[in-house]
């Protein structure tokens, strides 16, 4: 219980959002992975913030490389990154000191670090720290593309307005237009919808949230452990380390609820030899081992927490109820921008369970 | 990943549904922790088989402790227990053989076994391995319990078929008497038309799940971890371990996706000159650390896969396709069952959790 | 910080040792791993109580698989395997109840388990602990050997009384020769040497110790991490939980101190198209990492500290002085046995460091 | 098996001899523990080149901290530092491109990593990389010495000449003496014939090595875990993880080898109500337990394996043979400097420890 994920490829994380800089250790790669900067530039700006959209903070998030990487290639040694804070405000936050921020971790993080933390601009657990993540991710996404196993997530729904689903049958055609998207959404109309949904909540000092669709594509069958491991285990855990997901659901997810086993299991056929099932409603996965099926998840993410809106909260120093009005930066929606941090630390789970069966070598540059 | 869940507080797995016995190792308690035979019992009689709800399989299921435990309490030494199989039919699935059964992981292990697993009647998949895991949840519950936290899970919906919600007021209340319940619903009356839909299941060779919804009373403030170990990551990673799950989510859960920001954040207000949420949308967790409200989720647990039912599938080992009849003996749902095991890997999370901040001795009995 | 060995293969080990049972959990194994019985057996007993060197307690040491062993090969599940207590003479420790053996854990276990744990004979601290771990062991050998990886360890010392060295121009046939002897020297003559010593020992109701020299022929270069988990970290951390090692030297060892670096240095050649070293001063590692030659190490054995002499000491409940005079059953000598489980625990951390490289299914068996 | 030590403190390490920056993060803090720059410098200085004694490389090695401290306290939230990497030489490098350095890891590491790694200054494996782990450990003696425990390291002999044993009696005063001292030895004669024999070693283009030994003061019994995390396998694993060290032995360690069990075991005794031993043999460790007394050890130094005198070795990567000469800047000793390394990483073992028994919170800062 730590700042570290993954087993054969871990990551470390630091950073507050108001700090000296952010960064990440990724260390467990083998020597020779190609390290793409243009690629993980394009994941970061997906990361990024867009116009309106989005908080009024701009950082040029550029990765700086501080060891582990040499001439476009890992070393195979630990890779540690580090992007600078250079967009600070401060004083933005004065007013907020000692205040909990309704669904912001400031009270629950000033009881466990006993006052000591530097909660401004929501410190450690600012989003900011997805930074790093990404950009990791974007090397773990390079690897398994290699491989053939491609990832993509779309708002499948923001605030009830909803984009159409995956097409199963040409599933990685809509992942591959996905992963050009900045927006990610398969309906262009819907997706102006829904960014029309998000200016107003914007307007009215509000926010939103929705739900995003992941699919991976190209995983072979076999993956993942049988009980504590389990491939969803392992994802869920991942995901959830993202700020504002409160839900993940695999394959039919909560409509299992209504379903008949008759419904809800998914008969199998071989096609071209191999084995598929003709439904996917387990989402690729069965007892925790991925069964060479897409596999297949649902992830909720609140509203962003920070609104202009007043709220009432307290300030857990002095124990005073007050009313809150926040002035700082925000983003009105943060669903957009998640949807690239879900495919990162989906890629580096995928990559560490091929790993737990093949080795670090799997994905080990020819030896020169 | 491997079969153990945990850091301070170890659980260990093993065990498969047809083999000599399965059981568990538990490390990491200290010594002096009651451990009461009457109350595990009780937690083992939930998860048993109940009448015509449930498998033809019954099982004495009883807990022989090899090491660990001493008069009644935990000596601080690993705690070692087996429960043995005793009622094993191999030949009911006989028939089974490299036959892979729609929604269970018999392909996938055998893709991921190279074809060495017994997989007879779910081999280590098999919902078997829960016993081990309420046998030592009970002990976590017990320890937990000593500190006013207490764990209750109800069954929300049934094949479309609702509870009553928990009652946020008196929730504890709600919990006693749920760990009270064989069958756990709040309203009687829904639990008889509960057990009538499982029945129409039975009847119809087919099977039914549902929503699970569970509550954690008395966690106090500041418990968790910021990113990768979240206590919502650690307790998706805990519950996904449970065969049948195919979903969890938090507080409002895939509700956030439809609401604002205004709505989905918990005013702070203070109250006994405590500071405490007016709403619990969140679920008792804000950035991954417990708030010190009650910490509440939903899981969705999926259809038995086993079912009467004719179904298409393939032999795996010779590639062809084939009609399957299940004559095995198999529950039109496990939800009623399932509970019980949420209750216990929530109740192991949580005490590993209390231990990174106080350590083992918070746990630990009076020095003798 | 558990009872767990091991990364990608874990070893969970539990017992005491007047419980039930001792065992343990091997879990990372590929399906299809051969499980040679008769060759398990072979190392079982070279850990046995031989005639009069070792102790009266004799156990039938038989191993039973609870899981994950089918037809004689690996599941590819966790394997766990019991071995029952069943020569236990409680009363014999009667008269030791609080009372600190010199050379013991029985105080700093009292302490650490506040006065639970069940110290008889030793409880979870006794040498029967080592008996699971050269059965697993032994199934790592097992796998090793199918690479061409063998591992052998000779009393380099026994009180002063000492065997020839390693022949590192036919250190392959001193390895296998080991592997065939009861009693682990080179020198035959050396050997009864050696017995007498012990004999002598025990005729003065005392105990020896000595230096075991171990090596790991065949071992690839590039196996082994850089900083903390170095080859020679690793493998110490696992024969340091040997309970009666008390120091491991890699290559000259403690020799180094009065080497210059131009003697302590390796130089490098090319031998039929390879790199390899002229001489091996470094035991076959490099900055934590192999370099191709065999690992090298030497492990202090102290004395048995159960000794039938009087001894100072206390009883740590009532902290009165008392003096001790042991008639349970005892070792004067325990090396002689130790030896297969430095083996056998240099085997499971070499098949784990090369799982990390290569992965489980390096070890896997061909898909049936 | 990563760059990762530690399990409720974790250290992760990056940075290579000629990269960017090398550096640390130290994770598993609570909030509210005091950094102490001046401290760390003192530590730091200790580790830093002395004049002729060392090598010709200077380094500011001035600690940056990138996040988790704030106005002089551990904010709780992972702590990143890093030391840039100022004077980096690389064309003193150019003509080694390819050469295995005999004692070095070039060659283990080429292999290892495929030949990606920048070996340059000997890369990740550098004994730069130690400076993180001094400024590290500096943090964890400081939680230690505000719970009374001291740890102390001399050098007890340099290629042959020995310094004086601690006095067993007086042993904290000699822990504070040496923790002033830069060439850490209690006999200051001694120390200037060590000198001049380090520096004969330099006159002769050659390198010596020696042995530490190290006290640790104050730590309490039961402190430790009775296996494969004994205290003895925890303190191994991170001694191993420096360069340099070959052997480490606890208490009379080697010495063993030639004592009766009536000579090796520590009687126990009553001293002022509390339970001692009249002799420390078994270096305050039993059953891999702390048992209150010092913790002893002894660490084995090989002398520095980059000299100036002509070597044999080969490219490896032409697979020819060739004869080294070396003219970078080198250490005709490390051993001075190494002791610094050695109390870090104990330090930070211990530290660990504590946290297993008694949680984060041991160590936590007044709430404010």
């Amino acid at each position: 219980m730590s700042n570290i994920l993954g087993k054969n490829l871990t990551l470390t994380l630091f950073g507050e959002s108001h700090g000296e800089a952010i960064g990440a250790i990724l260390d467990g790669l083998p020597g020779g992975v190609k390290i793409d900067r243009s690629y993980m530039q394009e994941m970061m700006d997906q990361r990024k913030a867009v116009g309106s959209l989005s908080t009024g903070r701009h950082e040029a998030d550029e990765v700086q490389f501080l060891s582990g990487v040499k001439d476009g290639y890992s070393e195979g040694t630990p890779i540690a990154l580090v992007i600078a804070n250079t967009n600070v405000k401060r004083k933005d936050y004065d007013a907020l000191k000692d205040t909990a921020r309704p669904g912001h971790a400031d009270y629950a993080g000033d009881v466990k670090y006993n006052g000591y933390e530097d909660a401004s601009g929501g410190g450690h657990f600012s989003g900011r720290l997805t930074a790093p993540i990404v950009a990791v991710g974007a090397i773990a996404r390079n690897m398994l593309e290699e491989k053939g196993i491609f990832i993509g997530t779309h708002i499948a729904s923001l605030h009830g307005i909803k984009d159409r689903p995956f097409d199963e049958v040409h599933l990685l055609e809509d992942v591959n237009y996905l992963n050009k998207c900045t927006f990610a959404v398969l309906d262009a109309g819907v997706g102006e919808c829904m960014k029309a949904e998000i200016e107003k909540a914007r307007e009215q000092c509000d926010s939103v949230g929705g739900i995003l669709d992941t699919a991976v594509v190209g995983l072979e069958a076999g993956i993942g452990e049988p009980a504590f491991d389990a491939l969803e285990s392992d994802i869920a855990k991942a995901i959830f380390s993202i700020g504002a997901v409160k839900g993940i659901a695999f394959g039919a997810g909560f409509g299992f609820a209504d379903m008949y086993g008759s419904e809800a299991n998914d008969p199998f056929a071989i096609k071209d030899g191999k084995v598929v099932t003709t439904t996917n409603h387990n989402g690729g996965i069965n007892g925790g081992i991925s069964n060479g099926m897409p596999v297949r998840f649902h992830t909720v993410i609140k509203p962003t927490p920070s609104i202009a809106k007043k709220q009432n909260t307290v300030n857990y120093r002095t124990k005073e109820e007050k009313v809150l009005e926040i002035h700082g930066r925000h983003d009105p929606a943060i669903i957009h921008r998640a949807r690239v941090v879900v495919d990162a630390v989906t890629a580096l789970v995928i990559a560490d369970s091929l790993m737990e069966r093949y080795g670090r070598e799997y994905f080990g540059g020819k030896r020169r």
